[in-house]
């Protein structure tokens, strides 16, 4: 059982403040665990049901587990259905963007508000061999923890980096860089590159004055709704998704009409 | 100013319970209300700024709609941030679908589970075009909060039906039916056709038993990763998403190498 005064140290991690004052992140859930121990992210400690600790004795050789009740485990969670294991987790805060390679795509995000969808973009770009997310200094936090859990482990590979996206794109240019806009160009009879920046606008606002002049072409997905009263837009993530599936597919649609 | 008995009576439809015993469902938000004036739903009522009411006297001339003061506004709000106005909406079951046009795309939800992926699957299925979608009768409710809102007013205008999955796919089994399985066929190279019916299955359980006989084919979305330790799944918007995007796009694709 923890004693009371861990608990109270745990549990204070739902405040960003404490989160940010000890350069710590949340992490919880049996998979997202799972994930992180195979992952290269220094671990602070693991708070955990001794059935999970038993499960996991080699794997957590090196790093500081304490035995907790369910019920304590309920109290320290952040989830609505706490599980067996809670992380607390080295911040590791990005600047430098990877080197690109010859058939890289990468993903740049101007100012992303919603921690469902940032970590939902998080997933959807590992599962599409995305090494590396550029995101706006105003891009929402990527230890927020509802986007550590949205990514549902898949922040523990991508390469995230916070700056400056005027300056990133800048060193870039060379590269094609594309962007989501609803008076671009129908994605689906574009000729896309292996090869590419793709830069995904603010929810509300779209991509931002001073980085228009980066992109070499605005992409757009159409709409096949014949409602009078059409739908206005797409989800960030949504869009996200149908534009990585169009770069990635590339080569692989043979014997389609 | 709104009377202390009608705030009370407003503020309780963040119950459940109480929007069920009504048959009423909260929407919010000044762009949603625009989508429900211009929609077939039955308005109950409107509670509003003065300010907002001024501007839409014309489109809520036969509607009950009661002045708030931005304060009470806040009060009755399910969000985090209150608009200028908040209706309560007639619920409308549907049971029957509609009768499957020649180059008609349907989805099927076998048990979706959280609100937010149900109302962005409503959204962006209106983007493409699907008409009607078709609900396992322990899929999250269409009038849930949480689905209402993500669906960005796309709700009023898809056709969702409730009921026995089973029995509906039984009804249309002469249209191909297809669902996402991680052991698909990959979704690139096949021969996709324009009618057809596409089963999304539960988030963690995927497609049920019980339905399984009737899918003709299914279809993969393949991983990109190159990591040693990849991603497991998509989430289900996001596949469901990429699923609607290739059956769309047939047809669109001239000039792509």
């Amino acid at each position: 059982m923890l004693s009371k005064n861990k608990l109270k140290f745990f549990s204070s991690f739902s405040s960003k403040k404490i989160r940010e004052e000890y350069g710590l992140f949340v992490v919880e859930g049996n998979k997202m665990i799972d994930e992180l121990l195979v992952s290269n992210h220094t671990i602070h400690s693991i708070v955990a049901t001794s059935d999970w600790i038993e499960k996991h004795t080699k794997l957590v050789a090196n790093v500081e587990v304490l035995e907790a009740s369910s019920k304590d485990l309920e109290c320290i969670s952040l989830l609505k259905s706490p599980q067996d294991a809670w992380a607390l987790v080295y911040t590791e805060y990005k600047s430098d963007p990877l080197l690109i390679e010859q058939s890289e795509l990468v993903l740049a995000l101007d100012t992303i508000q919603d921690p469902g969808n940032l970590g939902t973009i998080i997933r959807l770009a590992d599962w599409f061999g995305v090494r590396q997310i550029w995101c706006s200094s105003q891009t929402v936090d990527v230890y927020n923890p509802k986007v550590v859990q949205a990514s549902m482990g898949s922040i523990f590979r991508v390469h995230m980096v916070y700056g400056n996206l005027f300056t990133l794109l800048a060193q870039h240019s060379y590269i094609p860089i594309y962007a989501a806009d609803l008076q671009g160009e129908n994605v689906y009879t574009q000729q896309l590159p292996k090869q590419a920046i793709v830069v995904m606008g603010n929810e509300g606002n779209g991509i931002s004055q001073e980085i228009l002049p980066f992109i070499s072409t605005f992409l757009h997905i159409p709409s096949f709704s014949t409602h009078s009263h059409k739908p206005e837009s797409l989800n960030v993530s949504v869009a996200t998704a149908i534009l990585c599936s169009e770069f990635k597919r590339i080569g692989q649609f043979i014997n389609k009409i």
